[in-house]
């Protein structure tokens, strides 16, 4: 049993260093790295799409994904560089992986990278790609008690998106008990309603990357 | 390197023990054992609540879930007897948890087992607790995409249950491109569509349990 934590820790502390890497390139560059992270299905893609449609900001996308390049496609239909890291079965990115992608992107150029997670609720909170923050992104259809199911995702995030919210009333979702949850298990992030196919609750979301990025640039 | 698989493989073996010793006993008594897996939000219990109230066969639960006992009280209400796993952080149930569990069963009265493994379209399958059958569930607002983007599940379920039907035309969901992907990955599963909570689907499901079960006590 010792053993097997003593090789698990040490394949850790390996993928601490590239994020440890990753973070204090950003603070040189002034680039804001957000973890994108929820189940499958939960709206991240599409949330980025609408996103990057109106972003007033240079922005570039690293997609993790099991398998297929749906993803990357769909973002790059935007104009926005963007690089698929396939993770062959794995659950979750890895830093040594960003750190390889990153390599691929004009980083001169821009302002904020988005990693968009592999869809699972469970394993990516656990692994520090060297971001800013992580993004919470959770969906009306899944139901309001997965904050506390699934808690700790919502511990270290610093915004949680509500999406599909022009779904409320066909899920009968209790919105209180979901924000509720939410604020029991981590008081200080941001809150945020989206439906971004229509754009609901957009420009809230821009208020937020902004002041992240005048705050990482100050 | 060498030393990370080879402790990664004995981890494994140890737990395929357990996997094995249960498909043992459950073929000396006749039981049907599924494991059910899909992500957090795609109704894996709410599919078991409707199974629960009008199957015609004796019934117990394991619920798997990171953190709280929330599903095992939904299925408590329905008089099943059922056993709650809370893997604290870990994404899927192993063979020896399900093992521990399955000593609280009252298993001399029963016919089916279902475990509902914890919302996860990834891990979760790829860990064998000694089941007869996967089941793979899915639900409409997650989109069709989802087949060849975590398609490991897919390959090893018997069967793939498409839920949430009632908001096909609300997702615009292409049926066609969901189930053309599960038929690639997958020629054998059978494939289902159902809306448990108005019960639509809920015969068909019904015939491929009875069948499974006629099939394991031949």
């Amino acid at each position: 049993m010792s053993r097997k934590v003593s090789v698990r820790k040490s394949v850790f502390a390996a993928d601490e260093q590239y994020a440890f890497k990753i973070r204090e390139m950003f603070k040189d560059k002034g680039i804001l790295m957000l973890n994108i992270i929820g189940s499958p299905g939960a709206g991240k893609t599409t949330l980025l799409e609408a996103t990057l449609k109106s972003l007033p900001f240079k922005a570039a996308v690293i997609e993790g994904d099991v398998a297929t390049s749906r993803d990357a496609e769909r973002i790059s239909k935007t104009g926005t560089p963007v690089i698929q890291i396939n993770t062959q079965g794995g659950c979750h990115l890895e830093a040594h992986l960003v750190w390889k992608a990153l390599q691929d992107l004009p980083m001169e150029e821009l302002d904020i990278i988005f990693v968009e997670n592999v869809g699972n609720l469970v394993c990516p909170a656990e692994f520090d790609l060297g971001e800013d923050y992580k993004v919470a992104v959770c969906s009306v259809p899944e139901g309001p008690d997965k904050p506390l199911k699934y808690p700790h995702l919502f511990f270290r995030a610093g915004v949680v998106l509500l999406t599909k919210v022009d779904f409320l009333e066909h899920f009968n979702f209790d919105k209180e008990l979901f924000w509720g949850d939410v604020k029991k298990l981590n008081p200080h992030a941001a809150q945020l309603e989206v439906a971004s196919p229509v754009g609901k609750g957009m420009d809230a979301w821009f208020e937020i990357l902004e002041k992240w990025l005048v705050e990482k640039r100050r």
